[in-house]
């Protein structure tokens, strides 16, 4: 699968440094961890991990095995028209959970930082990360109301997928998605105040 | 505090049929734990539990040393007037939430939901009982779009609360209410298509 060209041993150079990530960051958290550490404790060049993965935040996704970069519900949202990009965003997160082989890791992730407290704090400062730095900034809304819709998708996948509350654990995608849409919707599409607009109902 | 009127031993009896009841609950679940076997286990009257608590669903609150009584949400909606009561829902659940006291239960509860099989089955199970009898019946909206309230007030309160993503973690409980408010509202107050109102904008 695309491995041609790689030269020997580069499949086993990469598992290494992401042993190392999986240690740098369970000791320092998201924030404290350096591509620079990681590498020294892999017994690599810096340039080496840049080179496999690219910046911290591509190598916390590798190391946490989490399906999708963050940066990919970003563009997914800017890409979308002003309309369509709830609908689109929601879709998307279910396209994730429903599938187990793209559940697994991330149930596996909020296990852990609903938990553990070294987990935790690498979780939160993740999170924190690419609500403040990426999303919030690439959409245009304010980093609380990026991380409202990021705490509805998440309580909906939590009842639904970890806890299996029913009757959401077996209703349809589709009846979730058309519920949810308006929800998600209202709070992406709401004029920000501090951004000059006052009315309450512009759109 | 209004104890006078309680014959002596009052208080240990609560609490031996709370520390069964918390047994039942551990072993059976939610669904499986009766009042008659609580009672057994407890070595007293089924009639003194109903005497001490009430229906079940009560029972499990006292167990599980809840601040509130789900009931509670769905009068709170009931009594509110329709165009506020997606307001007063949000305030209610921060009111819990923002006070040490009736949070540290509710962490409790979810930490255990999340980790333990054994208390996932049972908070599944009381939530499930929550929503389709409680919520859904008395407020006359679906099961599932209950559901998806619930999840998306939780989801809030998680990455705020448990993990503590910021910037919500540090976020005025003002600015919350006002962003999360349309979209709770989007929710609540959409026409159900199977109420026969097949328009996508009415209210």
């Amino acid at each position: 699968m695309g491995r041609t060209g790689r030269r020997p041993g580069a499949t086993q150079t990469r598992e290494q440094i992401l042993e190392a990530a999986r240690e740098q960051f369970a000791e320092m958290g998201y924030n404290g961890a350096t591509i620079r550490g990681i590498a020294r404790r892999a017994g690599v060049d810096p340039a080496l991990v840049h080179h496999f993965f690219g910046a911290k935040d591509q190598v916390f996704i590798a190391a946490m095995q989490l399906p999708y970069n963050p940066a990919d519900v970003v563009r997914r949202l800017v890409t979308a028209p002003g309309p369509d990009r709830a609908e689109a965003l929601v879709r998307f997160f279910f396209d994730i959970w429903e599938r187990p082989e793209t559940r697994t890791p991330m149930v596996a992730m909020l296990r852990s930082a609903t938990t553990h407290d070294h987990a935790a704090t690498t979780v939160r400062e993740f999170m924190s990360h690419v609500l403040q730095r990426h999303i919030a900034a690439e959409v245009g809304i304010s980093p609380v109301r990026a991380g409202v819709v990021a705490s509805q998708l998440f309580g909906l996948v939590v009842i639904r997928y970890v806890i299996g509350v029913e009757p959401l654990a077996s209703a349809s995608v589709e009846e979730l998605v058309r519920i949810c849409e308006p929800a998600i919707s209202a709070i992406l599409d709401a004029p920000e105040p501090d951004a000059g607009d006052d009315s309450s109902d512009g759109r």
